[in-house]
């Protein structure tokens, strides 16, 4: 009984209009363990890191309670490294540098005692090291979310469709839901996708919120209106860990319970994005995970008397 | 006791990836009107036509119910003409006539009998017409609402802030908000909107739905998401007409009753756009009406116990 997420482990720098940082801990599994333990505590990574990345960075996961033996550690080799800048708008980025390092032959080991899980994140990683873990684990879990990019699409499409014949939901934004469907109009995209094999599609629009479909029914989450975008970095990674964290805590797969995982995932991105890389979502109290939520209502609720 | 919309009675000429219309009836005041129709059975229009407009079209106002006393009509001359083509996208268009015709002069004229009107939709038209409109009432509405758009910001601005100063609710789309208050975060956009003099300020976000602010409090509604949007032309309007016949319906004007006047309006855009000009909100039953809104309910809504 766990929640296994596998992702990147690496190091940003990241600049933004408000500033920039050296070398940062980052990685989607990084962000997406963190957002699950505020809702889950038996959260397992599966990733790899060099040398380089230090004790304490390590013991940020064990504080959290997230389980670190599928974690490799590779001597005398270098973590992923990303650097990236974003455009004022925030909604658009260059990147300035991607150093693969021990992600270039990235294996994925999955330790026995994570044999058990009934819940699975992939986090963004080559579709075929994202199938090589579903096929690594003796049972199904009960729930497969994966998430990916445009990248992928763009260099590994047939892959990343055989991957997505085995997933549960896929969680993707509305430029890589027109570009993998080939449709504009999102409801059709939705179909066409849920068509290639998840039941479920959450389509994630940043500032505008995120939309989940199933085969027949679509929930429209908003996004928190924010004074300031600090830096989006993890946000899409901060979302899919809270959304399967919460899952993973109530334990039943339905439309309503999928609906409120998405304003849980949505709530902990909308804390990602107030500082720079992890140092808002390392530290959050339940109670500002709560009084958050609360604010989520506030903003979406209205009452029509019939 | 009535709601007197002004603005544009015209003829349009579009083309969407979808196909193209002759001169069809269009203008803000007639899309707007329309949608009004559907909830207040007192609603007023003030505009000009030529008299190319024909009997049959302003027979259609009356079978709704409007009252067209304020609906110029000048012998020898012709209604204003607009014809554009949207892009694929259907977020971008390009204009290809504007033909001012009758409304070069445009001298807004409001009969006596629309002197005792609570309700006030401004529906784009210049600056200082809407203002000249406010004045020539003798008593000020209950309420208030101003339409405009970025052409009016371009040429018009100090006019436009001289007329914001007098209404009580602003629906501009979200790269207008952006443009008239210099701030990129749209929480910052309608805080400094705010303080220019409207006390709410709707944000129209077309597929990404709208937000509606206050000095304090902000709503996110959700738009349908749909399979086709079949042409555009419109769906500002009527949501603004839809909007405030709510409102006038109900009578009583707080953040609750503004919230759910948001859901009808966004209702009412969502029938706009799925055919070519008025041709969809022309004939609306009150269930289709009232169905619509119950798929915004449970497109919207979810339950979280504390």
């Amino acid at each position: 009984m766990s929640l296994v997420i596998i992702g990147t482990v690496a190091f940003d720098a990241i600049e933004t209009p408000f500033g920039k940082t050296d070398k940062i801990v980052g990685g989607a599994a990084t962000y997406a363990s963190l957002a699950a333990s505020y809702f889950y505590d038996k959260v397992k990574i599966v990733g790899v890191v060099g040398d380089d990345f230090h004790k304490e960075d390590i013991d940020t996961f064990s504080t959290h309670g997230i389980d670190v033996e599928g974690l490799q550690v590779k001597e005398g080799e270098k973590s992923f490294f990303w650097a990236g800048k974003y455009h004022n708008d925030m909604n658009s980025r260059d990147t300035l540098a991607t150093e693969l390092n021990v992600l270039a032959d990235f294996d994925p080991i999955i330790p026995e005692s994570y044999q058990t899980c009934e819940y699975l994140l992939l986090g963004n990683l080559t579709p075929q090291i994202q199938k090589a873990t579903i096929e690594r684990l003796r049972n199904r879990p009960k729930l497969i979310v994966l998430d990916t990019m445009n990248f992928w699409m763009d260099v590994a499409l047939e892959d990343l469709k055989e991957t997505l014949k085995l997933v549960d939901v896929l969680t993707i934004n509305d430029a890589e839901a027109r570009q993998l469907s080939g449709e504009y109009s999102l409801v059709k995209a939705a179909r066409k996708i849920i068509a290639m094999g998840p039941r479920y599609l959450i389509i994630k629009k940043g500032e505008h919120g995120a939309l989940l479909f199933d085969s027949e029914r679509v929930f429209s989450a908003p996004a928190l209106p924010l004074a300031e975008v600090f830096d989006p970095t993890g946000a899409g990674d901060t979302f899919a860990g809270g959304f399967i964290g919460y899952l993973a805590k109530v334990g039943t797969i339905n439309f309503n319970n999928m609906k409120n995982a998405v304003i849980y995932g949505s709530a902990l991105a909308s804390f990602c994005v107030e500082k720079f890389g992890t140092e808002r979502i390392k530290d959050l109290t339940q109670q500002e995970v709560e009084s958050r939520i609360k604010e989520f209502v506030t903003l979406s609720s209205f009452v029509i008397e019939p």
